[in-house]
């Protein structure tokens, strides 16, 4: 059966994005610093492209992730990198480039109808506009095999399946950083909260890997 | 030289207390499931007088935390259990019973000055009006040999303290839990935040200690 995950960095005081987000910085002020482990590590600099990196735990959890995506769904923001309205969006095609890191097809979350778009090596943006239930049926039926449908975020879109309760497991990277302000991953979860049960540790010097199951 | 810590148990989503607290549940609604690592610890039950319990992962890191204290800094809500002001103080000796938990000088940051409080096993409540700079003086002097100082909470205290250069590492014990809302410990770290690093995780099923430095 498909699982739904997510698998964010996240700061110890919470943060996935620092304040002040913009087009140049969509993580805000020092967020990619939540991302230091992962630009470090081989299996993500491979899928994004790049030569080089570090082997070993980070790497493994890193490879993990990349194996087990069958299908992402996003929100609109986190399309296009940004906070504007989608009349003045500056990335009409995204902002992940010509050849957009996922490699599999990319469910986003928005009001506004528009046709699929396929991008390279393998990812295609298909938009949703009538809610997350639709979002995560279409990408059930298009996540192959036993693969997991990934919900990349923002912080919003992952609430919203947290409280509709189409969450199973997910993942947490807590960077060693102070953030300050900025976005909340685990915020608005609903009354009560989602129970849940501690699945796996992995530590490394860089960051600390959390794994959830959601109970059922 | 005496270090400052603090070491506190801390729900994913950041709160080490939940909503609505009272004097019956000071921790807030769920909140008391924060503790339930720390409530099976055998360490822990024979601090407090209990029997039984378990040994392990969970039981050394109190230990360690037990062995290591030397006194105690704690705001006036902490040491009363309550929102109250403190002429309508429900707990004028405190709300940790006769034989309070600690062992060791605790001082009380308080606006309300007011003669020392010499409890049964050795605790004994100061309090201090002139702020946590005295306070941590205060606290220092007290803690015997290589034994730390410990911010016991609640979250303000330790933010101000954190604010204010006086923490040289820390421990936050991550709950498998959601408490959805109450008291955020990790919030107005000042700006910008302090640096941190990852010093040390031990995990248990039921736990996930992360210990930090704060960076000189």
């Amino acid at each position: 059966m498909t699982r739904f995950t997510f698998d964010l960095s996240m700061s110890l005081d919470g943060y996935v994005a620092g304040p002040e987000p913009s087009q140049k910085e969509p993580l805000g002020k020092d967020g990619e610093s939540l991302h230091e482990w992962a630009f470090s590590a081989m299996s993500w600099r491979k899928a994004h492209g790049l030569e080089g990196g570090e082997a070993g735990a980070d790497a493994e959890v890193m490879q993990e992730h990349i194996d087990s995506l069958g299908a992402v769904v996003m929100g609109r923001k986190m399309y296009s990198g940004g906070e504007g309205g989608w009349e003045d969006d500056p990335n009409p095609r995204g902002w992940w480039g010509d050849e957009p890191p996922f490699h599999v097809p990319v469910f986003v979350l928005t009001h506004h109808a528009r046709e699929p778009l396929e991008m390279e090596g393998g990812t295609t943006f298909t938009f949703v506009t009538d809610g997350i239930e639709a979002a995560a049926e279409q990408a059930r039926a298009a996540a192959a095999g036993d693969r997991s449908v990934h919900v990349a975020g923002g912080a919003d879109a992952i609430q919203q399946f947290l409280r509709a309760g189409l969450i199973d497991e997910f993942q947490v990277h807590v960077a060693p950083v102070f953030l300050g302000g900025g976005r909340r991953l685990f915020d608005a979860l609903g009354d009560p909260p989602p129970a849940i049960e501690l699945d796996r540790v992995v530590a490394s010097p860089a960051v600390t890997h959390l794994r959830y199951r959601v109970a059922a």
